[in-house]
């Protein structure tokens, strides 16, 4: 039998700081910390093959942590590691007293995993139950097209388990073989209200993942031979799964009774349970309690050190990328829909190993078909499961891949909360919502994109820790404008979301025509009004544009704001030269382009007025376009008369 | 063996109507609806015990058409049935060919089912993929309330099975033995794009749903025998599934390949699949083609109509409330949170046994805790689940409850897709999400709610078919306003969304304050400019405000937006009497109160000034609120000194 004195010791020294660092911060999660010590123990003192000194090794085995509340077992034994925070550029080592820091407003020791914020050990934001085994596949995809042999120990609790993304990512990892995973189920039995389902046991957990595919191996989470055994087995075909049955606030009564879940120890109460711990070390033999020089040999040295490249990426000139995928006939005829220029702008973007893709069972609405035929060792299918999708993007960008994500922008409603959590990591992810707004008409309300404008915008003018915008928004128009806005997003460092439409559009744009952040095209000059708006609208636009002249008289202008952020001033400014008068389109529900504008304008001092035409109705199913923007009052007459309305009121 | 001879003529017939009417609205998905043309019939003609003729009876069986594209056997069957569709004020009975209007702007036959728009064979909308089985399982839930015998059958599709929601489904149906359901998933081995996976195989759904707990029957869907024999199969302590293998396009060869999904013939090919649909009828021997007349009889007699009654809740005086659930020492002292307020609120109501409440595990943080220990019965625990627990709540509130629905604010995002698919099917649920903005400190941006005032009022601004608000959204600032507001939900019809908060706050209002949809609170008269606020930063404000008397001798008012939609005609007139200055202040991301002030601002006459001080930075952990307020500089330093500001600009 192994010696485990010196681990031992070390799960009495990290479940003392546990408890102290908990009660220090007024608040935290010690009970569960508590029972992942040893496992944490074992992964970050012995098995993982990484070097706490260099976090940003993109070789190295990683941990990600599913159950974020669980963070302060991490957060010890990182400390007691001595690892590294903050950035390249900056590192700065930890101490064993560092972990006293947590949760306080000038630490990275956040109250759940955030590397954004300087804790380069995570490579994403976790907290929101559920997302992890997702994340982990992404970093395993990321690897194995590297050719690195590299494990990703994914920890998840019981309760979480019920989230369904967590089904999701089974799937996902046994579609692709994504056996650099090895997902740890931490059964302790408790949620926050209540003892866990029994749906969740252990034994439910065991035989819903054998069902799915998996190797499984259930053990005593507090066993060492148990725990090594497992974690270091070999590998087959499927991926393997440790059951690990825990006590929640192991070694610590006062914290396991079913109330103890997010709450620390008060300060009085903190004595016993280090005497309890202490006697715990006792009743282990050769332990010490608060031996904190205790070092733990690795079992395998560290890979040695990779970082991934960033930027300089380029889709070519937009001829040949659509001659490549078969559009020669549209380039020549300049009339093409957004969604298949965005599908050959991915497409030619490919020609760079960094650019990876991935779908919902949409590939061929959404166009990322052409990247899947044309590289398909890149090309991930999610299959109809959209939060795993985003999640697994999450993971292989942290690992220094570009991937670009595709769906129905409705159906990446159903992860937002995936979005949001990337946005929070500062995830460099590309989305990509098809169908966007109500030009796909007959399909109805629950295949639109409707709300995508006010929640990426909300993530849109946040800012991240490094100052950057949380997330920017690309708004093509037309074909060239989708194709370069594609080429600018793999460019840029940070999460984009592009909108684009199913029917085909004229060209706005010559095919040289340029674009960039924060700017916009003032596409028809006009002296009465200037209409503001975006993507399919602009060519509904162009329409009222053309009757407003022939029935009324009127000269309209019009900005494309292909972009969010976007230069509201100088938008203002060209309000200001059309008589002050400012008309906004969209083709969605209220909270994007409008809001930007007359939020600028509500503390602006040139007096403009703004007025816009948004979807105010739950739309229906129409044959065509033109009926389903009459049904929603956003068709040409409706255009027309808001303009006139406008123009009236301010003779 | 039975006679089958009338139900393989209905087929063929309903076969034939499903080709022409895509084809005639130029999109629909044939393929699928043909792959379900069996069971449908056999469910809609002759098992499900109900009236098409009374498609309100809240009594009868229900289908829920969970891959909601599907649905044109569905409208095929119900016109061929003579259904009735509309409103029970004006109910209107379809006829064999009312099927053609299929997407038509001004038809009920909508792309995907939606009841909202006068479609009430269906319960809610369907068409964004996973949600069916959880709505089932809401009406099953209901249906066992009421003491009735209901069956839901709930289809859902191969490829949609992949929707983690599906799981969750699964395990909530097991956890609260909601048997009504019958599930049945339609393995037509085809998706959008491609075959499904090998893990959305008949074999692997049913070997998954075994390990979750349920019983399995896999029958061929186009053999009468087996379907039957399934549908009518004896339920027992288990929920049943069964799993159909069906072809694609049944009957039509030119809509079985792989391509097929989503696309109706062109119009040349019809008559070739109809004389392939007559020959299918020929083959089976006795069925004769274009039988419109058939009639099939049903097995079961329909249930008595039932109506559910609406509104007139009352959760009496918030004394009494407070005191039911141990917080008489909060109601002397006139301090509490926003969310116990809620949870002593909901109890109180729960005294209607139309009132029930679901919540994910956290209700001893929402205080849906006080509702669960008091109507066990009445509480649906939902786990760490939050897209099932909203599909649920919808399928509880066609049933006639009034579902209140709690969970974080932040860990509600997770069903935003859900919420938006309520608001399409004008699903009458409660929404509560606690800990809402930045004031929850220390556990950091994975738990605190900041994009949910965007999405919120990108629906709260779009009208329903009836033209109500899509959602209202409740903003109680202290115990008062969160106990009203609760019992001016319950009764609303229609969704709305409620954000409660983390810590004690001094009452704002006296115990028989009253509150409104459309109204706010002007609780502090000043001149030189006007807050507008709402929630918890009502109580930094009110500190600003007394920091500004002090530090710079001005004197600014205080408007507590208590709801949304709110008059903000009225507010810009509250703020011209203050030197026309409007400062707004929110603890979440961009997109809430102060888009709406701006918005109403720039297409006013009355020239206010609006500047806001919203979250603009994506926060980190911080000890306590006011830490974390500063960190995002929404402290009341950052207060006064934007108020200071906007005042000596406008000097």
């Amino acid at each position: 039998m192994a010696d485990y004195r010196d681990l031992d010791r070390k799960v009495i020294q990290l479940g003392k700081q546990i408890v102290r660092m908990c009660t220090d911060a007024g608040s935290g999660h010690p009970s569960s910390a508590l029972s992942l010590v040893h496992i944490v123990s074992a992964l970050m003192y012995r098995v993982m093959r990484y070097d706490p000194k260099d976090p940003w090794n993109n070789a190295s085995d990683r941990l990600v942590l599913s159950e974020g509340h669980a963070v302060p077992v991490i957060y010890a034994a990182y400390c007691d590691l001595g690892g590294v925070v903050g950035s390249p550029e900056a590192p700065s080592e930890l101490r064993f007293d560092d972990a006293m820091t947590l949760r306080a407003a000038d630490s990275v020791l956040d109250g759940h995993p955030n590397p954004a914020i300087g804790f380069p050990f995570f490579d994403s934001a976790t907290g929101s139950l559920g997302q992890g085994l997702s994340i982990a596949a992404g970093l395993a995809a990321a690897a194995r097209l590297d050719g690195l042999d590299r494990k990703f120990y994914c920890i998840c609790g019981d309760g979480e388990a019920r989230e369904g993304q967590v089904a999701e990512a089974a799937d996902f990892i046994v579609d692709h073989k994504l056996t650099g995973v090895v997902a740890i189920f931490n059964c302790n039995g408790q949620a926050q209200n209540a003892y866990v389902s029994p749906q969740q046991s252990p034994d439910a957990i065991a035989a819903k993942l054998l069902a799915y595919g998996w190797d499984v191996r259930t053990i005593d989470g507090h066993n060492w031979e148990e725990i090594f055994g497992a974690l270091t087995a070999e590998i087959g075909e499927k991926p393997l799964a440790i059951i690990a049955r825990t006590v929640k606030g192991w070694g610590v009564s006062a914290l396991q009774d079913e109330n103890s879940h997010g709450k620390p120890l008060g300060a009085e109460m903190v004595e016993a349970a280090v005497a309890e711990l202490d006697a715990k070390a006792g009743e282990l033999g050769e332990a010490e309690a608060g031996a904190s020089d205790v070092r733990v040999a690795q079992l395998s040295a560290p890979q040695p050190a990779m970082r991934p490249a960033r930027g300089g990426f380029t889709a070519g000139a937009l001829a040949d990328a659509l001659k490549t995928v078969g559009l020669e006939k549209a380039f020549e005829d300049k009339i093409l829909s957004t969604r298949r220029a965005y599908g050959a702008a991915l497409n030619a973007l490919g020609a760079d190993e960094r650019i990876v893709a991935m779908d919902g069972d949409v590939r061929n609405s959404t166009f990322a078909i052409f990247f899947a035929d044309n590289h398909p060792q890149r090309y991930f299918e999610a299959r109809i499961a959209e939060q795993n999708m985003v999640s697994a993007a999450v993971g292989l960008a942290a690992a220094g891949k570009v991937p670009f994500v595709s769906s129905f922008a409705k159906f990446l409603v159903r992860a937002f909360d995936q979005v949001e959590m990337a946005a929070v990591g500062s995830a460099n992810i590309k989305l990509c919502g098809s169908h966007a707004g109500v030009s796909l008409a007959a399909d109805g309300p629950s295949q639109m994109g409707l709300t995508d404008m006010a929640f990426f915008r909300s993530l849109m003018r946040s800012r991240r820790a490094d100052g950057a915008p949380a997330c920017r928004i690309m708004l093509p128009s037309d074909a060239v404008s989708a194709f370069k806005l594609t080429e600018l997003m793999a460019n840029i460092d940070g999460m984009c979301y592009m909108r684009t439409h199913r029917p085909d559009v004229p060209f706005v744009y010559d095919e040289n025509e340029t674009f960039r952040m924060g700017g916009f095209k003032h596409i028809v000059d006009g002296e009465d009004l200037v209409i503001v708006t975006s993507g399919y609208m602009v060519h509904v636009a162009r329409r009222a544009i053309e009757a407003l002249e022939e029935q009324a008289g009127l000269s309209a202008g019009l900005i494309d704001v292909y972009s969010l952020p976007v230069e509201t001033d100088e938008i203002l400014r060209i309000g200001d030269d059309c008589r002050g008068q400012i008309l906004v389109l969209e083709d969605n529900y209220v909270g994007g382009i409008a809001d930007e504008i007359t939020a600028a304008a509500a503390c602006s001092d040139l007096g403009v007025m703004v007025d816009s035409l948004v979807l105010r109705s739950i739309p229906k199913s129409a044959r065509t376009p033109d009926e389903t923007l009459a049904l929603v009052h956003l068709g040409v007459p409706d255009i027309v008369s808001a303009a006139q309305k406008m123009f009236d009121q301010s003779e």
